[in-house]
């Protein structure tokens, strides 16, 4: 890669745009309301959060102000978004700097005011000869005589604020790409068509996927697309055609296209292409055209039991947590927790605490890596880095009774793109949900105890194109705080041609001329584990074989084969992944604070509830991602906090891959992590494979991620018994409720809740005898 | 060892015995009803399906004319067992001799009748010098002239019929620990107690653990406890003293007092120890007392929403499975299964048919091995091989809206102990149950459409002493089968003595002189898959790094790092582990089925939504266990099915480990395997390293273990379409519902279901003004 003056460097992520457009380009079902039941929750409107919510984004007011201070006065040269072209400046984001850690923490233990309100402000900058997105600081907020405009680069490990951008004349593009195609319609008319669907230009689409940028050289993948103008489906129908396309300079005057790829060949131009057509060999390849066989929906089927109402879970008295919907912070039985939520990332949860300790200082998606593989143009070198996309502004309305529980709680978050806010209404939910089964149970000698395990879910969807993320944070009554992703909607196909020996290489036929196509999602995750206070630190616990001799084993019997705990230190920075046969318990201590029995207070961090073990990039060192994710070559990591290193990547980091604006890679820097201030990143994520049963959707109950930080030793004992449900029934008492019950509220037939004794049964001897057990001095109770 | 003519093997397990007694020694709470809403299944009793059930357990009949057959005329020597002692030969257990596949499928094909149906009866063997347990079989059935008793021995891979039994003569060893005990009374007195607890022989006990048996010689170590007698927490209460026994022969004469084990200390004799407790630097260890510590229940705490109702899942007009009760079929969304019970390892299912085609011939628990490790002699050495002890017995009743929703089908089960049926009632429950997620979503650029996650479970509890375990099999609408453990309970706690070097290496101490021990749980299922019949092969599909050249790629990407799919067929018998990254699929499919696509039809095995990934035992060849668990060495294993290897383990393996009746390291033997009758042998499992958060009970979201058997091209596309019930809004139309919805049933407040299409959002562009997508020869929409 040169160091020229104009550093063009390879870019990715291409396709970005198009699922961009595609999204803005259309209404949007964004606020639909089904039956409901009353919320009940009234009377928590009165709920007040012990502080202010510092980490809530900018107010219509703020934004506004900013945008107003900008335009008028800041030297950059900027055009009214509204009348902008790609040749101006123009801003395109103003949201919340998030504060820095240290000056919230004395915020919150009161040695200090709030921490000063600055905002980020995005412009795209296009007015120069090399376009850029470029990141300023803005503050102190209110504005004022000693408000400034700052290059904002203290959190860019790069210490750059703008990124390069490829991307800034897509007008040009695809007018360049419109022209092209109507040249050569009779060549697509003749290789995107059979007897039963004759071509039509109308509906055409194309997908372009940069394969580099190296010095001032820009090629493009473009692949065709016959989806028409009603589907939904637009990503499982690729057709097999891909040309190559020079796209240097931002005159389109400079630009060409150069090679064909159809049915496996490579033609060197439309020349070659044209006499290949004209041979007595030349094969076409399938088509893919919209059609039933995508639809999502079966209306008519009728297996028994379908048209009955299945299962569905109430809430009978109204909701058991509390908000201050003002602050964004929510109380549930014990946890506390403040919410924001940023344009690229959506959710964040900060200070969450359980029973008054503190736990994590904020936990949140960083960003959404989605890799494919192929031996196309197209999936052999896509990746996408969805915080480019904003997942955050997709984080549509979500729908009562299907997303969430009908009864749940949905809050509005509020976005500030190019001069104005916007609101995305219901996009976050929050409810309670009771387990199938119990938290707890035991069946003792002559009792019974059985603990409800109902938990609370903050949960948002962020689709992005094609592809929906739901992601929750659940919280449990033993402390427990669990992070999942579960993805659905329609895949990114490859088109298939067949016939070729290698044809799974990269996935499986589903449809005429359909492959499913390998990715990994690997998604990110910042966790700022705060263990009753900052200073925290990592201990691997080992569950390892082990030969040993004991005392008390003589020669038949020793050297006994057994097993035994190991205990590790990271003392320095690193990148971990879960270990084979989960023979490691990986626990954030803080090394000053015990229990009652003199253990080290932490929290397990450990593969979740998903399905199976979250997973890493396959892709060692991926020509096609750069270092624009290395948070993705390990499980987690275990690094140091620092207010220059907030998050693990950018939105920018899409555009600039080989050089992005953050490489976490610079964050693993060797430092000691004994006792300090610990972050975990880590990742959720799996390989993808998708197969027929992906077809029309990807399903949600396999394709989910999670893990959990689950407290250990962080009590002295199970915390839950003080806030769980459940109930005691013991031979020859009454049955005894602890917490609520179904007394009221939903009208269940109720029997007599006296235990039936008559009925009790008492069990066989299940074939022995006698015992070795004696109740020493009593009378042995089975005589 | 020796091959002497009485061959004392060594075994463990000893205090499983204790267990059984605990278990057998009281009224248990074995039936109660709680608040219910009407079951509405009562037009499924008319369901009827197709064939009968030729795995059931006996009837009360055929159990009870086996019985009189062998007291009356089977030469066996037996005596009546209530009055049986443990000299004398007596009927254990009658149950169902499981018929061969073979005969089961062309029964099922409509080519043969029911296959005969036999007994398998286990006689306890005590009227012999050598004290056995001994395995008959006995048919056909209904019995006639032409009935026969026979050893039973082609079902065990030893080729034996019989195991030896040491315990057999528990009465004896009881009544001497009882003396012993009385003797030292005095020592007890000075180190069982503190200025809380003055002495009290009156409940104290013992529990006894087998070191080994070698040649003649039965070592035991004991571990004393001072329970009361009305604790249920009895495994959270040893005491620090341990003392070994000489226990060989059958004769009490002979047993020998040898070393004492307290406070980290080996004494050779009483002698010695009293020598040492008139020392002046003689240091007592702790005390565990039984207390509220140890309660799990806390009626008084009110933290707030605690009194409230929590949700609730409410089934509005009935189930929507069909039950034929007479011949334990399921029928459900497409899954049709039958239910059979075994008193050591619960419940099974068999011919599981999804759509019609055949899945699993048979899915069930094998055995469940909890294997400990410490450094005392109790903890050191210490494992349960818990079918041994009749899992299937100990499915206690399970409580209506708590271990299964109160609208759930409860079934009864019944065994044959003794000469004598026994009923469990309420043992197995059945429901259905809707997610807290959807099963699929998509938000398109004019619709949403999603369906809700609604699954069938089937349910029993297996209560082992301290222990609960839950088991689930779980059916998910596009033909997914989870097969789930979940674990509850007291834990087994160690005695803590506390101020040692490596006082951790073993567990973590949660209680005055409590530590929790390490140990690992491994659950060992086997699961007869027949895809699309019986002849399948296993095929891992690795997820693997790739550095390749492709025609279009040039000197800046090529070679390109990416990935790619690599396919092995599994061509021998052999055990396999979770691979790391989750880099391997493991695909059972049948290379003569393809679905539309071509694809070879199958059924992927994975890690499920249990907690991480199952594990397999650490413990490499363990002292202890010997060769009674070969299968927990790995994750799964794939091996070629035969009538001879109907089960990985024998309730017998618990006696004598070291020569198993049943060794399942011989099942695998260089087999071929490719389209053959496979199964696959699985396991699930943790290792439970217990924390503060263990006490009083282990809970249950962070202890559950799952594998999930998912469709892999089995279908054309998503079958769940057709069963899924949903919503699809679109912008300008009426809500439209797929399936049942809550028009009827619940009485939920019910809006307008039409969308209020004035609240719709329209989003804004997400940053760029342009787009290289268009759908040529139309309008761009976003004009």
């Amino acid at each position: 890669m040169s160091s020229s003056s104009r550093p063009w460097v390879k870019i990715t992520g291409f396709i970005a745009f198009i699922l961009v457009v595609i999204a803005a380009s259309s209404p949007f079902i964004k606020h639909v309301k089904t039956s409901f039941i009353p919320s009940h929750t009234s009377d928590a409107n009165a709920y007040k959060a012990p502080k202010n919510n510092v980490w809530s984004d900018l107010s219509k007011w703020e934004a506004n102000s900013v945008a107003n201070f900008l335009l008028s006065s800041s030297g950059l040269n900027l055009t009214d978004s509204a009348k902008a072209t790609s040749d101006d400046n123009a801003i395109k984001l103003i949201e919340l700097l998030q504060p820095n850690k240290s000056d919230v923490l004395s915020y919150l233990d009161g040695s200090s005011g709030p921490p000063a309100r600055w905002a980020r402000v995005v412009v795209e900058q296009g007015a120069t000869k090399e376009a850029h997105v470029t990141n300023y600081m803005v503050g102190p907020l209110p504005l004022d005589e000693s408000s400034v405009v700052m290059p904002l680069e203290f959190c860019y490990s790069s210490g750059r604020n703008y990124a390069l951008n490829p991307m800034a004349d897509q007008a040009k593009l695809l007018s360049f790409a419109k022209s092209f195609a109507v040249g050569i319609m009779d060549i697509l008319a003749e290789i995107l068509s059979d007897d039963q669907h004759p071509f039509d230009m109308k509906g055409l689409g194309v997908h372009p996927r940069v394969n580099y940028i190296v010095d001032e050289t820009l090629m493009i993948w473009m692949q065709l697309y016959r989806t028409g103008f009603n589907s939904d489906a637009t990503s499982l129908l690729p057709q097999g055609i891909y040309i190559q396309l020079n796209a240097s300079t931002r005159n389109p005057e400079n630009w060409k296209v150069l090679q064909w790829y159809f049915n496996n060949k490579i033609y060197a131009n439309e020349t070659e292409f044209r006499v290949a057509m004209e041979s007595p060999d030349f094969k076409k390849s399938g088509l893919n055209m919209d059609g039933h066989w995508n639809d999502i929906e079966d209306f008519d089927s009728a297996p028994p039991g379908r048209e009955m109402p299945s299962p569905t879970m109430v809430q009978p008295n109204g909701a058991r947590y509390r908000i201050d919907k003002e602050q964004n912070f929510v109380s549930w039985m014990g946890f506390d927790f403040y919410m924001s939520t940023s344009s690229d990332t959506g959710l964040f949860l900060h200070d969450i605490r359980f029973n008054g300790d503190s736990v994590m200082y904020e936990v949140g998606m960083q960003e959404a890596l989605a890799h494919y593989a192929g031996d196309d143009p197209m999936q052999g070198g896509q990746e996408f880095l969805d915080s480019f996309l904003y997942m955050g502004l997709y984080m549509y309305e979500l729908v009562p009774g299907y997303d969430c529980p009908a009864y749940a709680t949905f809050l509005d978050t509020e976005f500030h793109f190019k001069d104005f806010p916007k609101t995305n209404k219901n996009s976050i939910c929050i409810f309670e949900y009771t387990a199938d089964y119990p938290l707890q149970r035991h069946t003792a000698d002559k009792r019974v105890s059985i603990s409800r395990n109902t938990y609370l879910v903050v949960r948002f969807v962020s689709t992005v194109w094609n592809y929906d993320y739901t992601f929750d944070y659940i919280f449990y009554l033993d402390g427990t705080i669990e992070v999942k992703v579960r993805a659905s909607g329609f895949i990114f196909g490859a088109f298939w041609t067949g016939g070729q020996a290698n044809e799974d290489e990269y996935g499986f036929r589903v449809h005429d001329a359909v492959s499913t196509s390998m990715h990994d999602h690997v998604i990110n995750f910042k966790a700022d584990l705060d263990i009753v206070g900052t200073e925290n630190t990592m201990v691997r616990v080992g569950v390892e074989p082990l030969t040993a001799e004991y005392p008390w084993d003589d020669e038949n019997t020793s050297p006994r084969n057994t097993m035994h705990l190991t205990k590790t230190i990271v003392e320095k920075e690193m990148g971990i992944d879960w270990p084979r046969n989960s023979g490691e318990l990986f626990i954030v201590m803080n090394q000053n604070e015990t229990n009652k029995w003199g253990q080290k207070r932490g929290y397990r961090v450990m593969p979740g509830t998903g399905v199976g073990t979250p997973v890493h990039l396959t892709i060692l060192n991926s020509t096609t991602l750069g270092k624009a994710a290395e948070w993705a070559a390990n499980d987690l990591w275990a690094l140091k906090r620092k207010d220059t290193e907030p998050r693990s990547s950018s939105p920018l980091n899409a555009l600039t891959p080989l050089d992005p604006i953050v490489d976490f890679g610079k964050y693993v820097d060797d430092e000691d992590i004994m006792q300090e201030d610990l972050v975990i990143w880590f990742n959720l994520g799996t390989h993808h494979i998708p197969h027929a049963g992906d077809i029309p959707n990807t399903l949600m109950h396999t394709s989910s991620s999670s893990v959990m930080f689950t407290p250990f030793n962080f009590h002295d004992r199970d915390p839950s018994i003080h806030t769980r449900q459940g109930v005691k029934m013991e031979t020859g008492k009454k049955v005894r409720h602890f917490g609520g019950s179904y007394d009221a509220g939903v009208r269940l037939r109720k029997e007599d809740l006296e235990p039936d004794l008559s009925r009790y049964q008492v069990p066989v001897d299940a074939g022995t005898n006698h015992s070795f057990v004696d109740k020493l001095g009593g009378p042995a109770p089975w005589n």
